[in-house]
């Protein structure tokens, strides 16, 4: 039986004390070197994966301190405080002794509580009644199953000024694989870059760290399955070189899955 | 000569390779322990203080691991990695040995690129025209000047649920003093808990981790001098014991100094 790309991708095997050793995979390759969202799943397991580990992920930063060569690596994760409830993590990536990515993770046990939610799911027609992208560029890209329904990639790259860098896109893996907190990671970086939307201009560029809030615990996860994750994001800020981004993402039961922030280096 | 209160709180010295030693401040107290916008912004002081660093920051994210005992305390800020015009920091706080925050810097040499701002400044009455909170409860409270437009601390705790979480206030520090790095990072987390604003009860709670993205470079923090800054927060999700914000700060001028988001534990 094959294993599902993004399950082939996050297998870590032990490698010493809060070590694990993983590779890159061809399957999610991106311009150069891969996804960053598959590097962030990647970095997620080896904390999901840790014996010492208490609860879920409830938050998650990742930088992306150079580019991740092809080929092995090693991610580090180490439980730097652990409280009665909630537990704090360093992690990084590690290729040739050098930081690839640093990072840091928090877990919790979660209980009930009087709950709300202000970033509410706009408005949208279900994904069977939205066209599904076609592939193009990258392989990571045919690793979604991804519909557009504003704020879709430039049919033309002449340089107009769209005014807003909002997007709302379904999202699923491809193929489908049931929802889970290294699967939602690798999609609260689907986005294509915000400055290309706004600006119809590929300029180089590059996430340079990501952080994601995860509202769902593993039973809302679950449930979740295989259906599609609404994912928003838009840019606030765009200035000499950096830009940040914020997204939400939500199931087809309008439920916030996780919030997302990143900021990107442009040249130009 | 006496300091400011945020040069003082932010006073380190050199206690080895990487490492700065500080201690806690009463003109920031919290209700236990610091306020964490002082914690955090002692935490990206030694990363300024650094020989070392390379560029100003452009993303900081601190993650509150324990509570801040009053007293002495110990900064590791270690280079991460440096590349050519970027550079990635670990940095974390110490307390007997133990650590109470966890964190990561990024440092970059910024040139002037296309620039747009998505997050404008909304249209409110000027600071002058706002009449000044008056100061009521902790410490730290008195170390800024501010000035509610909307969502400001519910005058009566009854428990009825406003349905927003949105706060609109000018904030500068008091005494006044010109704004940089470090206070701007202080004032990032100035916004009192939106839960209490959303369901005016005094639920138990803390900041977990904020993170901080800086549009602004020395240049612009300079010519803000000792303006008011305009802070916008709001809630997104509120869910099994943890809510998260997203936030703006611009200057007078209209001008996206930064934006900002933390996850915040709740209690009920």
């Amino acid at each position: 039986m094959m294993l599902h790309p993004l399950d082939a991708a996050i297998a870590l095997e032990p490698a010493g004390e809060h070590c694990w050793r993983g590779r890159t995979s061809a399957d999610w390759a991106n311009f150069i070197g891969p996804y960053g969202g598959i590097t962030a799943a990647q970095m997620l397991q080896a904390v999901l994966l840790h014996p010492q580990r208490l609860g879920d992920p409830v938050a998650f930063t990742v930088n992306f301190a150079a580019a991740v060569a092809d080929g092995e690596f090693t991610v580090e994760a180490r439980p730097a405080r652990t409280n009665r409830s909630t537990q704090h993590w360093t992690v990084q990536m590690l290729q040739d002794g050098q930081a690839v990515t640093t990072g840091t993770v928090m877990t919790a046990l979660r209980r009930p509580t009087w709950a709300a939610t202000e970033a509410v799911m706009p408005q949208v027609p279900a994904p069977s009644e939205v066209v599904r992208e076609k592939f193009r560029g990258v392989r990571w890209i045919e690793r979604y199953d991804r519909r557009y329904l504003e704020g879709d990639v430039p049919r033309s790259w002449e340089g107009q000024d769209s005014g807003s860098s909002r997007t709302r896109s379904w999202v699923r893996d491809a193929p489908d694989r049931p929802l889970d907190f290294a699967s939602l990671t690798a999609i609260a970086d689907n986005f294509f870059p915000r400055i290309w939307l706004r600006r119809a201009t590929q300029v180089p560029l590059g996430t340079v760290t990501l952080t994601v809030y995860y509202h769902a615990g593993a039973a809302l996860l679950q449930s979740t399955g295989t259906g599609y994750v609404l994912c928003q994001a838009q840019g606030q800020g765009f200035r000499d070189g950096y830009l940040d981004q914020s997204g939400q993402l939500w199931n087809e039961a309008g439920d916030l899955l996780a919030t997302t922030h990143q900021l990107m280096y442009y040249k130009e």
